[in-house]
C-alpha cells in the first residue's frame, strides 16, 4: 500500500522550505502539498468558521500545490475533507525560524499544524530551521542536512509509527549544523517579554515588544541547538494530569455547594 | 500581604463576563483588569512583535480597565511589564462559549491567556460559560453560579496554590447548571471538520467549515457538561514525554549520520 504524506507549513505556499520538505520525501509515498496564500506565522492555531474559504490548485516550483486563503489549520482540514486525502503522516515546515521551547511550540503556526494532526490521530513531524528569510534555504549544506533528516525521520514514522505516547516530533535545524543530532526535552520558556516605550509622531505613547533571553537549562532543546546540534523533541499533546492529581483537585471543590 | 489578581479575557473589554469575574473576586485582593479593544476569540495564542501597541486606561462598567489594541496575550504581558503588576493568580474569562476538550483548549484565546500565565510560572484559571452572546450573562441564576465558583476556586488557589503538577484549571459552566460540580479530564476532540461546498454569486467555488460531533467518552469534560454539571479540568502544559519515551525516540535517530 502506497503511504500518503501531507506537507503543509505556515509561511505560505511560496516558501522554498515547503518544497524542500516535499521533495525530500517524494520517494517515500504519495505526497500532497496544502498551504496558505499568505504567511501565517505566530497566528497560532486559528481556524476559520466565520467566512467561506477558497481552496485552489496551483502550479508552483514545478509542483502541484493546493492553496487556501485561510490558515495552516484550515489547509490541513481542507486537504483531508475536501480532497479526501487521509495521510499516514503530516509534515509541517520547513519553517523560516526555529521553534524551540514550549513557549514557541504553543505560539507557532508550524507546530499548530502538527498538533492539529495529532488531535486527529495522525502522527506528525514539525520542521523548523534557523534561517531568517526564504533566501536562507539556498545554503546547500543546510539543504542537504534538511533533506537527510526529513527523509530519515519520515521513513521511520511510516515504517514503525511513533512510539505509543509520542504524538509528534518537533525538529529544529540550526543555521550552521555541526553534524550532531540530539533527542531533547523542550525548555519551558526561552524569553521574557519586555517593552520599549516610545512616543509616536503624533505625541501618543506606544509599547513595542521585544524578548529578553531566559537562562538556558542543560538537556533542553535550546541548549543543544545553541551548541549547533539538530534537535528532535518528542511531544505528547495530552494536557490532562494524573488520577492522583485529579483527586487532589477534587478537594478544591469538595466544599463548593451550588444552591439553585 | 494583599494578593494580586489579574483578570483578562479574549472577548474584549466590553464583555460583561470580564466584569462579572472581576467583581466576583474583588474581596480577595487587589484586582487589575487588562483586556483588548476588539474581540480575539479563536485567534489562539498570537503575540504582537511586528508593530507597536497601544495600552490605555479606560473607565467602563464603573471600573478602571487597561486596554490594548493587541491580543489577549499582549494584554497579559503589558499588565506585568508596563504596569509592573505581578499577579499571584491570573483569571481569564468569563468567555462567551464553552471551551471543552483539548481541541478547544488548544484553539481558545481564553485558554491561551491561562497557558501563557502558566509558562510564566503563575497559577491561572480559565472560565468559560455556555452562552452565545453578551446578553447571556444577564441570566441571574447563571451569574450567581459564576460568582460562587469563581470566588471559591480563586480563594483556594490564593490560599493553597495549585497542587504541584497542575499548571491551571479550566472551568466550564453550562447555560443551565443543575448544581453539580465535577473534576474532569479533557476529552481529546469534540468535533470533526466538515465543509459545505457552494458556488458564490460570481460563480466561484467556496468551502464553509462546520463541525460534526465526535462521540462522547464518559469521564470527560464534555460528558459531565452535557449532563448540566460545572466542570473543573486541571491541566499541565508540559508537552514533554517521559525519559523512557525519550530513549525510544533516540532509536529513531541512532542510525542517522550527518556528514558535512
Amino acid at each position: 500500500m502506497v503511504k500518503r504524506i501531507l506537507v503543509s507549513n505556515d509561511d505560505c505556499y511560496l516558501s522554498p522550505g515547503l518544497y524542500l520538505l516535499a521533495n525530500a520525501v517524494d520517494s517515500l509515498g504519495d505526497v500532497l502539498i496544502s498551504s496558505t496564500e499568505f504567511p501565517r506565522s505566530a497566528t497560532g492555531r486559528e481556524i476559520t468558521f466565520s467566512r467561506p474559504l477558497r481552496y485552489v490548485e496551483k502550479l508552483y516550483g514545478g509542483r502541484t500545490v493546493y492553496v487556501t486563503d485561510g490558515t495552516p489549520i484550515d489547509a490541513l482540514h481542507l486537504a483531508v475533507e475536501v480532497l479526501g486525502f487521509r495521510p499516514d503522516v503530516v509534515l509541517s515546515g520547513v519553517n523560516v525560524g526555529d521553534n524551540l521551547s514550549l513557549q514557541h511550540i504553543f505560539y507557532s503556526g508550524t507546530l499548530a499544524v502538527a498538533i492539529e494532526a495529532a488531535l486527529m490521530g495522525i502522527p506528525s513531524i514539525a520542521f523548523s530551521a534557523g534561517v531568517d528569510s526564504f533566501r536562507g534555504f539556498e545554503n546547500p549544506v543546510l539543504r542537504d542536512v534538511i533533506v537527510k533528516v526529513a527523509s530519515h525521520l519520515t521513513k521511520k514514522v511510516l515504517d514503525e509509527g511513533l512510539p505509543e505516547g509520542v504524538d509528534l516530533l518537533s525538529v529544529n535545524i540550526p543555521p550552521h549544523p555541526n553534524g550532531c543530532v540530539e533527542v531533547t526535552r523542550a525548555a519551558r520558556i526561552r524569553w521574557r517579554a519586555a517593552y520599549r516605550r516610545g512616543i509616536d509622531p503624533r505625541g501618543r505613547t506606544y509599547y513595542w515588544l521585544y524578548g529578553l533571553r531566559s537562562g538556558v537549562e542543560e538537556g533542553t532543546d535550546v541548549a543543544a541547538y545553541e551548541r549547533g546540534c539538530i534537535t528532535v523533541t518528542p511531544l505528547n499533546i495530552d494536557l490532562n494530569v494524573s488520577e492522583v492529581l485529579l483527586s487532589r483537585v477534587k478537594e478544591f471543590v469538595a466544599d463548593l455547594r451550588i444552591k439553585l
